[in-house]
């Protein structure tokens, strides 16, 4: 089973790794994390590096797969030569995934016309106007497309997505190797439970360019 | 505000990127990722690897020691050079912290004597060996030292940890961002909730080296 995890400069990391370390698990699973050009890639914040061994090339089908979002997703929205990977890779694929802003790939990719799909809090519009439904769930099972919520989210997706893939047992296998039993010790995960000085504190980071 | 995450091969990339995203978000964090050998690390599935851009030695202090586990974490228990560095570094810290199996490292390290500590499920004996005493909760916090359970509680580690370093706001803004909302759609998380089979299954699979 080909999993294909699509790497990017501008990266959120947790976006992809947290998929990673539920769905490497299962049964037959062989990971990969191809990118435009193969070797080290920054993540969106520049401290973290990780190595893509592969090039989009490399690869025209799979299984899975899953796009994960950051600030540099953004731009790939007008990269044709991704976003034809994209649709090419899809057309193989028993299941097409997102994970935060990667919903930007998938609807600049036309993955996502008349869908209902989620995406990060801050990306609802971008998504919408690729066409797409904003669903206000943390994970968005349409057809063999699921689009997931922001950066954590991940995870949550991928569990979802292994029951379907190798069944109950696998996944709540992976689910208990991560021990994914989360106690949050604070109830602002998401942007309706968030208190209002939270929120402010997130958009003056942002006006700062943090 | 200096973060060091110190890699090897044979990490678990949740165990240092959960926490990651977490505390790269926080006022003046600075977060390096530091190893023994500086270059591509592999984790310990041995389809991704993280860049490590300085070694250990660029660095004897540091604010907070995030020490994330993986089978890599064994072998370190005897690596004298690894733990001496530990230990050094743990001496200027405000905060030494440890996810999964990193917690046999500290332990390894001296540095969890008579403490109230947790680990990975399927480590307690080997943190006990340390002179730790195992507590089964999801995020201990005793003194300066602060360890979690497997994997993904990195991240809920880094959120309590967030809140002592600066603040509520800032804190629950790094969870809102992450939107760490958390939804598993099931409930195996930890061992004692796992239904037998699923416990079983994860036996089998190690057996096979898995």
């Amino acid at each position: 089973m080909r999993i294909l995890i699509p790497v990017f400069p501008g990266i959120t990391t947790l976006d992809a790794i947290g998929p990673y370390e539920v769905l490497r698990q299962l049964p037959d699973a062989e990971v990969f994390f191809p990118a435009a050009v193969p070797g080290p890639v920054p993540d969106g914040a520049g401290s973290l590096r990780l190595m893509a061994t592969h090039r989009l090339a490399d690869f025209s089908s799979a299984d899975v797969l899953v796009v994960p979002g950051g600030p540099g997703a953004r731009p790939l929205q007008e990269d044709r030569a991704f976003l034809d990977w994209i649709v090419r890779v899809h057309a193989t694929t028993r299941w097409t995934t997102s994970v935060c802003t990667g919903s930007l790939i998938l609807g600049a990719a036309g993955l996502l016309r008349g869908l209902d799909a989620t995406t990060h809090f801050g990306a609802v519009e971008g998504l919408e106007a690729h066409g797409a439904r904003y669903t206000e769930e943390r994970v968005v099972v349409r057809g063999r497309v699921i689009t997931s919520a922001g950066v954590s989210s991940g995870i949550d997706m991928a569990l979802v997505l292994a029951e379907r893939l190798s069944g109950a047992v696998a996944a709540r296998a992976a689910q208990l190797q991560i021990e994914y039993d989360p106690r949050p010790p604070f109830d602002s995960g998401s942007y309706a439970k968030a208190p209002q000085e939270v929120r402010d504190y997130l958009v003056a980071r942002r006006a700062r360019g943090r």
